[in-house]
């Protein structure tokens, strides 16, 4: 893809980018091992939203892939993963950290990926909806056989990146995640890189 | 328990019930194979509920067992699973049914666990919240290693039970899913149980 747009989200920072129905949006985990909390909203109605456990029935799999659709809670399709670098290990199970998390991990006044998004919301003349679950791209919490769940270090690697193309004009917000206090994050957020652009393979 | 309220939900039927803080509710497969998605929300007010995914964060499972604690967004206790004769398969990874999916399985006016809950709560007077994800209970759509997810027929034997503990003033709506165009309800839905009363090993 050629690149309209990019920006460059700090560690635990977060960014808006609106992308245009066929349009990708890039998301380049510049350093390595970054979490990125992805929310994919309806282009001026954030109540239209991919929601992951619509996505995780209509996928069957907890696990998405290139061509997997993450769908509305109307079980619409939203965008399509389309390019993955990263090796695959992605999170559509666990809820965004927000202030109640951190408070429990002694740390009440820290950073979060809801109040990221809130914010980026409210820059965009949005009242935040009801947050809805993100799709967790880089995070490595698997899941076992036996159901059990595990926090881990992300194994995206430096330069690594995931590609998504938007199946209607999207708002898309995304945050670089804060978390500091777990290992996801490998113990230090760092930046990522976004790129907007047309869908070149479109016209193929 | 002793049951101080008792009803009957037919199979793919709704019931609301109050169950005040510290007592049980008790869900009954009556006939057995029947799927019951069930919501926890703070009595009076919808916007507080049970999230799924927030409790499997908290709980560090998909699978829930005895003396497993459903938390809100906010991450507190609302509910606990104090008593299972079912044999403990149940999901807390599934959106409910809804006209969307009956659409797709090409029965747009089926009857859904969506519109029970709305239902149930307008007869509360309340504007139904979006909805959340239910606790499935009895529903059989396990999680391979792989994280494939299958749908298949509730285990759950006739007269089998769950006991909850209320950790708070609940309003729970319950619906015995009218599911019959997939088998996770043996292809028919039955009717199920409900009991309401105090916790009787509250105060040994």
């Amino acid at each position: 893809m050629t690149s309209h747009r990019e920006v460059v989200i700090a560690g635990g920072g977060v960014e808006s980018l609106e992308v245009p129905a066929g349009w990708r949006l890039r998301v380049v985990n510049t350093l390595g091992g970054q979490v990125v909390d992805a929310w994919f909203f309806a282009a001026g109605d954030p109540t239209v939203h991919a929601s992951m456990s619509h996505s995780r029935a209509a996928l069957r799999t907890i696990r998405p892939t290139i061509g997997s659709q993450l769908v509305t809670r109307s079980r619409e399709p939203i965008v399509t993963l389309v390019a993955d670098t990263s090796g695959g290990v992605h999170d559509i199970t666990m809820p965004p950290c927000d202030r109640y998390r951190y408070a429990q991990l002694g740390a009440p006044d820290h950073a979060n990926c809801v109040d990221n998004l809130v914010r980026a919301l409210s820059e965009l003349g949005h009242d935040a909806p009801i947050v809805p679950d993100p799709f967790n791209l880089f995070q490595n919490s698997p899941v076992s056989g036996s159901g059990d769940i595990t926090f881990e270090a992300s194994t995206a690697g430096a330069g690594s990146f995931v590609e998504l193309r938007a199946e209607r004009d999207l708002t898309v917000v995304l945050s670089a995640c804060p978390m500091d206090l777990m290992p996801i994050n490998g113990g230090r957020p760092r930046e990522v890189l976004v790129q907007v652009g047309p869908d070149e393979e479109e016209g193929r």
